[in-house]
């Protein structure tokens, strides 16, 4: 790591030079009036969105967005974009991904952005990116919202990647478009987002005409990127659009998304950054710069449930557990870019574990409504990115504390949960319990496909069952504990001279081998 | 990579110091009779592996092998004893792992040489140990030789993960002895052996507790080792020894081994080192170093297959396609670890192509017989070794090959193959011509489970069905082009320059991204 890195990370802002427009920090909310590299657009069940990058609007000095590349402020719009259809237009049906620049899908990752990044930069960059593409396919599979990629022109590299999170890849017959994926060939590095393996897995492509393609710098166009599966159809500049067209009907009317809208505005999220904290509604971040530790208290609702899908609906992104899940996605995203110092994260939570139960089961009760789905949706996607951000997780359960159902999983994706015993002196709050729900059980895999509690008791399927009998029970620490569900159990002095002495423990490994900055 | 790096690997030799008692290369071949380290013992139907390393006698100048600590030498010998359990002792059913020292199992690969050893070193270390353990996997999933792992006191790192690779750990309870994967913890780094993995996906410790067992350096002992599924069972150190043999005894009478032996002997290759080849029975390398090529080029058998089964044991290790397996696998561990500098491996075969399937039919005539289903899965693990080279893999099929049935998973394992057009001037040997056999749709199933072909045709089953009707013919190029089979034909000049240009390019690439030797 360079000096240059250290000083950045010491600063506790995004290490990757300097941000452009003078702000300080990566900012992950946006909206399509302020997009400046997407054009999305809806034409009744059908939505367009068009990748038209303004090469000046990058996120950091340095470098132009020539060619439609990208940089992390591109995907942030594109990710924003997808969440949107999700929520605000449950009547579009299928999705056209497109370019908006003649003859050039995306040139991919810009290059001269990476070449600039700090190692910490670029992981957090594939990262979310990835998770962007997974998210494309997770509106097809669990939303049925089919995708389209029209390639006009150059789908290179990471350009070529997001037309491999499409459903149907569609390339233009002129003679010169072409899909490529030069990593190797002119970088010696493999495709970090997914390329190689969509390629195979996926698409299924023979595995040695994936070695020639992914080796070949000019990548393959026309018939034989049909033959080789690379895309799925060509099409002739002058039918071009109109086979776009007709696919993206076709698609819209075998889907099996059935909501007809309106759907619900994802209004900004209210935030206030403070030096050593940030307070959102529905939750609280606290910065022990000292510690490395990140504290992040989630607040239970205030209210109980709403009494329809209707009042639900009424409600929008003011709904307490949609609301939490998009601050704290917003959270765990800017401590992961813009707080590279944190190195543990402890979650606490604040509120009635019973009305946490009556919020699941709500959900529950409504489980075939739009929205509801996508809320469950999203918070299986919140959920697997807090499983891969690469921090130390800790999760804290004491008196007060309202683990329960969705926010246990919290604890459940935890390197650590440690439960308190007995009370806090001149507290009289009862001792702390933690709760499950069918919310455990089910709705929330982790990204191998099994659910938290699934992989916790693989070992035994009747861990599982036993577990899932106790749903809806208020927990104490020995329950818990021999359910399986926490490991050390302590006064609060003990809990925080061990979870101190951890971070000094493996803030000492990671010096000696290297791998923190001196 | 270090200056004296470059120097290590410009010679060809191992680039991890100076080898110990003035050896110049690392040797694959030994036999009991030379082991420094392990004691093989057969006791009717249970064979014991005891290790004892000798810490004088380390491949390497610089460390002692302290504590059962271990290197390559080490793995070496343990790979034959297995491989020797398979071939020359039939009679054997179940195998107990111990060590011979008091009060230590094996403190894992030695820190001292890890430290002194360069990384293509570690790398080819790391693959041929994992290669090693999933032999002993191997050997109890299909060959019915079930293990137990005797841990008498510490088993650390690696100690511990060679115990995960058997069925059975048993460890004493002398309130001492413990196991751990203390890598994390103490040096930062993962445990290279597979212990997070076996861990985790085979003996299926709960995932939270398997997070404090690898970040704890102490290890778990006793009971506790017990209920966290770390080991089977405990046993106090007066009934130990009891325990394993009365173990042992029972996993004898339960294996679906019936073969009562004798086995057949493994002679030591016979093979003669040039500064530029290396000459075995059937098969020849070719070093063209200022290329970065070596060439393997196998001979077909000289005789037809056995008349039966009693003939074939009576050839014994001279029998043609347990020997070319044997001849093979040294070969290509041989350019992995001594022959640093080889960019590409080029397969070319010659023999009669007819007669290779003669002795697939042979094997498959008599798939019941011990001797033709260990040779089966040797071949296997030659191929999976060959899959995990980490050269670029070429096949030349040209008139005179003999690419048909087992030797044709060449041709697939192979990132090109390429196939002669036509004939050599003044050669009259009718064109190139590949074939297949039952061998290339079962037998030697990849790493990942499928067969080569399967995985190759994995987005039409219908494309695998045709193959397979096409068993037994000579195919020749256009043909092979149809079926999928190879991508590029020439005449020997274009596709020797075609060759030359591949090497040249990625020789480019890889010194452009500071990957190779300036």
């Amino acid at each position: 790591m360079s000096d240059a890195d250290h000083a950045q990370r010491s600063t506790g802002k995004s290490a990757s030079g300097k941000l452009a427009g003078g702000k300080n920090r990566i900012d992950f909310q946006t909206a399509p009036e302020r997009y400046r590299h997407w054009k999305l657009s809806i034409d009744g069940d059908v939505a367009t969105l068009a990748m038209d990058v303004d090469e000046k609007a990058g996120l950091f000095e340095g470098y132009d967005l020539k060619l439609n590349s990208y940089d992390l402020g591109v995907d942030i719009e594109l990710a924003d974009a997808i969440e949107r259809l999700r929520f605000e237009y449950p009547q579009v049906h299928a999705l056209v991904l497109c370019s908006a620049k003649p003859r050039v899908f995306s040139a991919g990752a810009n290059i001269r952005m990476l070449a600039g990044a700090s190692h910490a930069h670029k992981v957090n960059f594939c990262k979310f990116t990835n998770e962007t593409r997974n998210g494309i396919e997770d509106l097809s599979a669990n939303s049925g919202l089919k995708s389209i990629c029209a390639i006009n022109g150059t789908a290179a590299g990471g350009g070529y990647e997001l037309a491999l999170a499409t459903d149907y890849i569609m390339l233009v017959d002129d003679g010169s478009a072409s899909v490529s994926l030069p990593e190797l060939p002119l970088l010696a590095v493999l495709p970090g987002t997914g390329g190689l393996t969509r390629v195979s897995d996926k698409r299924k492509v023979r595995r040695d005409l994936a070695d020639v393609f992914c080796t070949t710098e000019e990548g393959v166009k026309g018939k034989r990127a049909v033959e080789w599966r690379l895309v799925d159809a060509v099409a002739p500049g002058s039918k071009f659009e109109d086979t776009i067209a007709a696919c993206a009907k076709d698609f819209a009317a075998q889907s099996p998304r059935t909501a007809k809208g309106p759907g619900i505005k994802l209004a900004p999220l209210t935030r206030t950054f403070a030096s050593d904290s940030i307070e959102y509604g529905t939750l609280s971040v606290e910065f022990a710069r000292a510690e490395r530790i990140a504290t992040i208290t989630l607040r239970g609702p205030i209210a109980p449930p709403p009494a329809s899908a209707e009042a639900m609906m009424a409600q929008g992104a003011e709904f307490w557990l949609l609301k939490l899940a998009r601050e704290l996605d917003d959270a765990i995203l800017h401590i992961r870019i813009n707080e590279l110092d944190v190195a543990a994260i402890v979650f606490k939570s604040a509120g009635e574990a019973a009305q946490v139960l009556a919020y699941d089961a709500f959900l529950d009760a409504n489980r075939d409504h739009w929205l509801t789905r996508e809320i469950r949706h999203l918070w299986k996607r919140v959920l697997k990115r807090v499983d891969l951000t690469s921090r130390s997780l800790v999760t804290l359960i004491e008196p007060g504390s309202c683990f329960a159902g969705t926010l246990a999983e919290l604890t459940f994706a935890s390197d650590r949960s440690y439960m308190l015993l007995g009370q806090r002196e001149g507290d009289n709050k009862p001792p702390a319990t933690i709760a499950l729900s069918e919310a455990n059980f089910g709705p929330y895999p982790m990204s191998h496909g099994l659910t938290r509690l699934g992989s916790r008791f693989l070992a035994d399927p009747a861990d599982l069952e036993q577990a899932k009998s106790e749903r809806h029970k208020m927990l104490d620490a020995e329950r818990a504990q021999k359910l399986g569900f926490r490991l050390v159990g302590g006064t609060p002095e003990q809990l925080g001279a061990h979870l101190k002495s951890e971070i000094d423990k493996w803030a000492k490994v990671a010096k000696a081998a290297g791998l923190a900055p001196k």
